[in-house]
């Protein structure tokens, strides 16, 4: 048993690994390339269990993590980030190590481009599909074809479509999953026979929509990050089951109010990050559940139990009579987070049960310039 | 004009030093020791400012920061937290090196602290009086003066009473604030009377009584520290003026959706936090509000611009025609943060407006051991 004395991101392995070996299978299976986006591991030894799967090009969200993953030897690397104008000549540097993969919904993206990139790099343009963050509409053709010809007279090369489905997060079970599918995936293939005369690839981001459907005709690569981990939010739109969740924060219990059932952990929003979801079992907003840790691995969720509230470093932990009577202060209970990308951001750094800690990507919390 | 490429956390010095100085103002008149919390800015650096004012004790939310502040000479440190049993030799080791107050709610605490803390430390304890995070409640006196029993058969010694009225927080206007404050203050006099016999001391939390409340009769000291910044929720209680807030975040402009009137920018979940509010004057769910950034500080608010959504690197806000049509890709603006002591958290390092770097501790990010 690894001792815990602080709020500690344990990894399960054989989980994760078990998680990429599964997706990297059904990529091959149907013909579609695998980018995994590394935003959600950010870890130089996470990203090795994908290279014995065959992945050799990853996604990534910033050109400072795109750094990180150059120096440990990725040679095919998207950002699938909106360019940032003001990091071009970072990213310049970048074209220059390996096959940088860009995105943009913009003219004056083109242009920063051209002046300041001389290795050319592949550029997807992003289009919204529903999701509303981010991307050119899809019924703009023309602004879409503005920035093809553009690039056209640069000396980089449109490469194609890059859509986040992000609305599948919101869906409450496979079905919206599939249906918000189908229909953010015709635009792109409206967009693919409009645009024929540039061979368009289509690059699909979310993780339900990799993890779910069983159709990936027309789509040329999938992007998904989470479902190396997975989480809470996953299980309850039915993109994985909870035994598939590999990462928990162990938490030492530091109080107990047995009038409200409650026990207080050390581990708060810095730890878990502040992301809730409305839990389906309790009916409560709950940012995590609760497991036992078991030495090499942890219990199932806790029935009735559910973080219920977290501020800067404390977590207020709802639970049943029956817990509450086996738990005391200097104990420690496991959290299964909402958002398992956001706790690994703000954990940055994992330990797994052997006790070795693995690294995470850290520097973008200190601005280089 | 400092130059901006990526998310980062601007401080304006003058504010944050008019705002200590300020509060150590007020704690004089009032005759009231001022203790300040310094997880909010976690600095060493803006540590020294307090010093200037006359402060010599400190707060803080974790064993590992008081190590860091410790380090850099504070000599009298309070954790603010319930004592983490697992981390009791640490704790030993830093009561050998400083004045150090810790707080309790259970009896394995002070067994903890009898066996393994030679040199004395102080003990309040924590007191719920409202907010239902931690602490004994009020009306339990048999369950306090079994903890002062047991203390009074150690090496250690009772000092009062800490309660955090973090009910404030949701407070809606000055005048709740107060009858929150005299509501959760009567409970800590009936125990002053009480438990005279140990001439108990009585320690406040939050900043929105510390800001707002002109009557601290009875208490000893006040441990805010969310003023040194201000934030947006502070505006909205009333606790400060929108002119006090003391730092916002720097965001790259990636991408502009004109049909929403909306701008992405490079900063999300991980920069800001999750932390958000009802905005009064939108009407909306705001994740903070955006300042035009004027080279040694910023605008006020843009009326009707908001930052609607964020997700893990992106930020979606909200303009007005008028803003939109002024800002293009590879611009920069500010966002004054929902809650300031998780956006520094999450940014971990400050700029000021003549370029440097300021310290922000981050240690508790990766476990020690």
């Amino acid at each position: 048993m690894i001792k815990i004395t602080r709020p500690t991101l344990l990894l399960d392995e054989t989980i994760a690994r078990r998680n990429i070996k599964s997706m990297a299978a059904k990529a091959r299976q149907h013909n579609v390339e695998l980018i995994p986006h590394f935003k959600t591991h950010q870890s130089k030894r996470i990203g090795g269990w994908f290279r014995e799967q065959g992945v050799s090009a990853i996604t990534v969200s910033s050109v400072a993590m795109a750094g990180y993953f150059a120096d440990d030897g990725w040679q095919k690397i998207t950002i699938a980030f909106p360019l940032n104008i003001l990091e071009i000549k970072k990213i310049a540097e970048l074209a220059a190590k390996v096959e940088l993969t860009v995105l943009i919904t913009a003219p004056e993206q083109v242009r920063a481009l051209q002046e300041h990139v001389e290795v050319f790099v592949k550029v997807l343009i992003e289009i919204d599909t529903g999701d509303h963050r981010s991307g050119l509409p899809a019924n703009e053709p023309q602004q879409i074809r503005q920035l093809i010809d553009l690039l056209a007279g640069t000396q980089h090369r449109f490469k194609g479509f890059y859509s986040h489905f992000g609305h599948t997060y919101k869906a409450a079970n496979g079905r919206e999953v599939a249906a918000i599918y189908h229909a953010a995936l015709q635009p792109l293939t409206d967009l693919r026979f409009g645009f024929a005369d540039t061979h368009p690839e289509i690059h699909l981001g979310d993780t339900p929509s990799a993890s779910l459907s069983k159709d990936f005709t027309g789509v040329t690569a999938l992007h998904a990050g989470n479902f190396v981990f997975y989480d809470l939010t996953q299980v309850q739109i039915g993109s994985c089951r909870e035994e598939d969740i590999a990462v928990a924060l162990a938490c030492p219990v530091v109080g107990k109010n047995s009038h409200r059932q409650e026990l207080v952990i050390y581990g708060g929003g810095i730890h878990l990050s502040k992301e809730s979801l409305p839990d389906r079992e309790t009916g409560k907003h709950s940012y995590g559940k609760i497991v036992l840790l078991t030495g090499d691995h942890w219990s199932g969720a806790l029935p009735g139990c559910y973080v219920r509230s977290l501020s800067q470093e404390h977590g207020i932990v709802q639970v049943t009579p029956d817990v509450l009577a086996q738990i005391t202060p200097g104990d420690v209970i496991g959290i299964l987070p909402v958002h398992a990308c956001m706790t690994a951001d703000t954990m940055a750094g994992y330990r797994n049960f052997k006790g070795e800690k693995l690294d995470h990507f850290n520097a973008c919390r200190w601005p280089a310039g």
